[in-house]
């Protein structure tokens, strides 16, 4: 679970004593901070700015497996899964809250790895750690975070705001983590049958790195502020392609029309979905866990959009009786679900 | 673990239907509220007031055991627990978010059971539900809130704001809760040596009430607020009132004196207790779940404070290096222990 030698067990802190020992070296850097942690709740000044907050919790065996998963890595997707939310309401997130349950079989130098995974995070992204609750478990891990963003009012994006003829944007690539996922089970099932056998992820490290440590898109969220431009629309990827689409037309009452050839997938994506016999934009349309933002721009935007770099236009939003439907480079449609994709 | 014949298998909902299900008749009543559920964050807009925030995990097995806590009642308690800590910085509540994981032996109406306890708690305390997260879980029950409240600058209170000779006051009373949590243990061993004993809970309503359904002092907050009485410090007592007086004294750098004789229990806790031979004044100090509020005042503030109603004056602050003592009625001197407490 960890390469550390040393293992202090849990009860040589009480509670308190643990909570202090993880957050000592905590520092602050928000201006909107006002008191972090120590007391009965964390203090937040946000002046005039908008207020965003997002909740995610993370059970072992349901979103993480830790026979593969490293604990310091764990607490930093954790935390920018959550980052990730924030950004897709064009916010920045300041502050993080973070409980955590641990059972008996963890000792304080696993706790420290998550902490420092979270840590890690939180300064990558410049957000402050300001409160959090360790509780004894019976049960698994259990990792719940909850982080707060701030955004000037005119430039909040839901998911409802997308409109007719809007060009449908997306950040980076999809698929990859989906395919980091299936090469950790593959590796995982192999070792369980040969405990000698070593895992071969040579050549895999680029979808490794997306499922194990994934980054949010808070680079693209600035160069937008930078350029003025206020997407209609956004949402982040965490279900698949499919699944945000489906969120956006839903709730901005419209259709939308992504074309296939459109869709970035990356070379290793592809790579290794032809070695397993998957399918590479199924894993795009439905794998999931991406952390990519799908968001919608006004047809006026689109040069300064594309002069932005790193974002592609997959498709635009059509009527709401048109449906949602993606279309194959043959020119056939195949109509979009939350659940998977069907030809028609 | 419910009283309801229908039991609807969670697979009759995905993730996304379950919450709509749960949440749709989830009304916003708060002004700072501007999106609550259904996008990828909440979004909230204080003006010029403070935000404070605080998030609580509940394990099943450690914070709460089935065997005789209803649902809803664990849905009230785990809201009310966690509007406790804002009120104890003299804030009001204003939102929550609620992450819930599920494990397979629970069905949607179980869900539902917690999500009115969760709503009914919102609907009283007058606190919208923003926010969650649901998934399932192959442990057990995991609950983990986080609320949001809204405070003036100025009137804030810290745990760290304590001043020598200032009077140290007390909300309700002590140990009831605690005394409710042994009384349902002992009725749960009874029942699991011989189940067709029914529970012997006749005269105990009030000490069940205190563990199962506790309030948190809004009252109490609010006539503060009336009054324009602004405690020096202020925290809630969830883990005893000699660990929470000890906080108090670490972060304001202070000693304390409580005098045992004004220590208000209930007469109902002190008649349990001596039935149970437990000392009263133990579960008192060292009890916990009271969530009644323990703070600090100027001593000019005493006859107001009297004058409120509801509020006990149970000893003073004093310099550090006095240490915290409990004095008895014949003036001896209890060290007063996070831990517990023993003769000196």
């Amino acid at each position: 679970m960890n390469t550390n030698t040393k293992r202090t067990p849990l009860s040589d802190f009480g509670e308190f004593g643990l909570i202090e020992h993880l957050t000592k070296s905590i520092k602050i850097t928000n201006k909107s901070t006002q008191k972090a942690i120590g007391d009965d709740a964390a203090v937040m000044n946000y002046g005039a700015k908008c207020v965003v907050a997002s909740t995610d919790i993370l059970l072992e065996g349901i979103h993480f497996d830790l026979t593969y998963t490293p604990l310091k890595h764990l607490g930093y997707k954790a935390a920018v899964v959550n980052f990730s939310d924030i950004y897709a309401m064009n916010a920045q997130p300041v502050q993080l809250l973070v409980a955590v349950g641990i059972s008996a079989r963890f000792c304080v130098e696993d706790i420290e790895q998550i902490y420092e995974g979270i840590k890690l995070a939180c300064e990558k992204y410049n957000v402050d750690m300001v409160g959090g609750d360790t509780s004894a478990s019976l049960t698994g891990l259990t990792l719940s975070l909850t982080v707060l963003g701030e955004v000037d009012r005119e430039k909040i994006c839901y998911r409802s705001g997308a409109k007719v003829n809007d060009l449908i944007c997306l950040t980076g690539n999809l698929g990859a983590a989906y395919m980091g996922l299936q090469l950790l089970e593959r590796e995982k099932k192999v070792f369980e049958g040969n405990a000698n056998v070593q895992p071969q992820f040579d050549g895999y490290d680029y979808v490794l790195q997306r499922f194990l440590k994934p980054e949010a898109r808070k680079d693209i969220v600035d160069l937008m502020a930078d350029a003025d431009i206020i997407p209609s629309s956004m949402i982040d990827i965490s279900d698949g392609l499919s699944s945000e689409i489906m969120h956006i037309c839903k709730q901005s009452n419209c259709g939308a029309r992504i074309y296939l050839e459109r869709i970035p997938i990356a070379s290793q994506t592809f790579k290794i979905s032809e070695e397993m016999g998957i399918d590479a934009v199924t894993a795009a349309l439905n794998g999931g866990e991406d952390y990519e933002l799908l968001f919608t721009l006004p047809l006026s935007l689109r040069d300064r959009i594309k002069d932005l770099g790193g974002v592609d236009v997959i498709g635009h939003i059509t009527e709401a009786q048109t449906g949602a439907y993606l279309i194959t480079p043959d020119g056939s449609e195949v109509i979009l679900q939350a659940q998977g994709w069907r030809h028609v």
